[in-house]
């Protein structure tokens, strides 16, 4: 009989909740109009679209029309940082933070040389102020998450929108490590731009939003249709879309936060049983637990873990390709290269943290012992 | 007892083929895991993806490497345009036609303001050698469409790959109408980028496909992460791409072509029924038939269809928001603003096709009288 994995890296992807694949599946079995079309098939497509609008506007504390649909958070970002930097005339300054998701950091890279990072603190936190000071007369975009995807730090982005809201600059908030696990409040937030994604709390693949805010135009990344208000051209990905819009309409924000947090505790147990193990970041984002392990690398743990029937991740690489050192726990002074890092999910179980618990101080030790002989 | 529709509108966008259904099941149920981790779970994806690469590839006369897999044909367009021209510097001359789709059309004004737009006949047709003799020394890019998703027009695109082949630009291939419904066989073909979609022939919306002539490298649209060889940031779409390439394993070219084409004759009998009926294109996409009708708008003839069952689509529009004239007709000189495009696919039968030639004459007669009272 095979046993049941404990899947514990739902901050990299997360399986698909049942309420958004039932959604789904009329729009993949039977109702397949494009939703810009006169006739009735795509009339009926338009429909389920635009609910799906309305549910993630809701979610995300946006008015529908603020809601552009993206094929994921990276195109969300992409599309956002170069908006905002083609709207701005090319060249303009850009203020950022060195905890970024690599997307940020590269769609930046490609659009100025004129970048301005702002470094953080031993837990992965950028101080608002210093956010704010480093704005120019001649910045066009700050770019700042709302969570940190590695260690799990909430960021005084609400702080920095704030400071920014009468100047200039366009304020981007990438919320795609955030979303479906605390609460994204687009309106009260103030930002000009958000990057989310479905696929990290139950939502299906192929599903991002940027949302704009009323009255901003920014030009598109994708061109070629009047699709979104022709802020993104390319048939609509209504399967996907009306999924991401079902996963915000079940997700029970405070309960679900509470239980993860209860894993997580769960899981940082580890820190007081294995010595030389510390915990990364400040524990605010509820799902994450960032794990340093002393004397060994984290590669070896995670097969070893994964061996045993628990994935996890290791460091912030966005793929399994790139084995470089993290620029995060770089920004953060931290002395180590790569982390654990053990993500928690709406599918996850007490048993799932309970096995990784189990197994991980043997690991730990054995890899240690192998590497003293 | 709800009467089946006649859909005749597949080159919009088609139903999923149960192939393709069935092959992603299991990665919207069960197997989710990023495909870029090192745990089981992101292991079995990988493996689905790669085969699905190696389908895909198979299918269009590609190498796997040469795959770089889109959320759409739309991204694949303009990956492969805004690449070209950042490759070769900004602001370098392209060379295209009048009757791309607006997506190539969008993407290269984005990109430069030295364009040479090549005219078509009054099929609808390029000549190759125009094409080639627009070439000049600061020509970064020619980009050409492999067939009309609008008129049906199959284009003389090997003429022009074997004339550049030893010269400098780039040649980019738009086959997204083509694919699937006539042979796209891209060494065969010996251009060095060709934009697919899946969507069209029963594949899955969100997948859509750049080709990349091996050795080539064309920098990304969607930067962030080193998927797709550092070629497309984002997560995998694994479901979708998946169904993408068990779609491509599935499809019988010459027998669905040969299904289309007795269909679209079977259809095209409405031009000797009807007086004042032509059809626009020459025919030669085995699935799309263009109609231009005399003395009426075509959007009352699609609604009218529409309320007797049949779903077809007027004109070039990607989107209902956009009613302006044709860009294809106006190119082609056909005195006409809108047309109705026929298309049929893999679930078609001869009863949809029985159903509009029934009813067509009569709306076209109703609607004629009415604009003589």
């Amino acid at each position: 009989m095979a046993v049941a994995r404990a899947y514990l890296d739902h901050a990299s992807t997360s399986p698909l909740r049942d309420a958004a694949y039932d959604a789904m599946r009329p729009y993949l079995e039977s109702s397949f109009g494009d939703p810009g079309r006169l006739h009735a098939e795509g009339r009926a497509t338009r429909v389920a679209l635009e609910t799906a609008r309305e549910q993630v506007a809701s979610f995300f504390g946006a008015r529908p029309r603020e809601v552009v649909f993206t094929s994921s958070g990276t195109e969300a970002v992409n599309t956002a940082v170069s908006g905002a930097l083609a709207r701005g005339g090319s060249g303009g300054h850009v203020v950022t933070t060195a905890v970024e998701h690599s997307c940020v950091r590269d769609a930046v890279d490609r659009g100025t040389t004129e970048v301005t990072v702002v470094g953080v603190d031993r837990f992965g936190r950028f101080d608002a102020g210093a956010v704010v000071d480093a704005v120019r007369a001649d910045t066009t975009l700050v770019s700042v998450q709302l969570a940190n995807h590695e260690v799990g730090t909430v960021q005084p982005v609400a702080e920095v929108c704030s400071a920014l809201r009468e100047r200039t600059p366009l304020v981007h908030v990438d919320a795609c490590a955030a979303a479906g696990h605390i609460a994204v409040d687009f309106g009260a937030l103030g930002a000009d731009l958000c990057s989310v994604t479905a696929h990290k709390f139950g939502g299906p693949l192929g599903a991002g939003a940027l949302l704009v805010r009323r009255g901003l135009r920014v030009p598109p990344l994708l061109v070629g249709g009047a699709q979104e208000r022709t802020r993104r051209g390319g048939i609509e990905n209504v399967p996907a879309w009306v999924g991401f819009g079902a996963a915000c309409a079940v997700v029970d924000l405070a309960t679900e936060a509470a239980a993860a947090r209860m894993l997580v505790d769960l899981a940082a147990a580890v820190v007081d049983r294995v010595t030389g193990v510390e915990r990364f970041g400040d524990g605010s984002l509820p799902n994450v637990l960032c794990l340093g392990v002393g004397g060994v690398e984290a590669e070896p743990i995670l097969l070893a873990l994964d061996q045993h029937g628990v994935a996890v991740h290791s460091g912030s690489a966005c793929s399994s390709e790139t084995l470089e050192p993290s620029p995060v726990l770089e920004a953060m002074g931290v002395d180590a290269e790569r982390s654990l890092r053990i993500s928690v999910g709406w599918s996850s179980a007490t048993d799932d943290v309970e096995r990784f618990v189990g197994v991980f101080p043997g690991i730990v030790e054995r890899l240690r012992e192998l590497r003293t002989v």
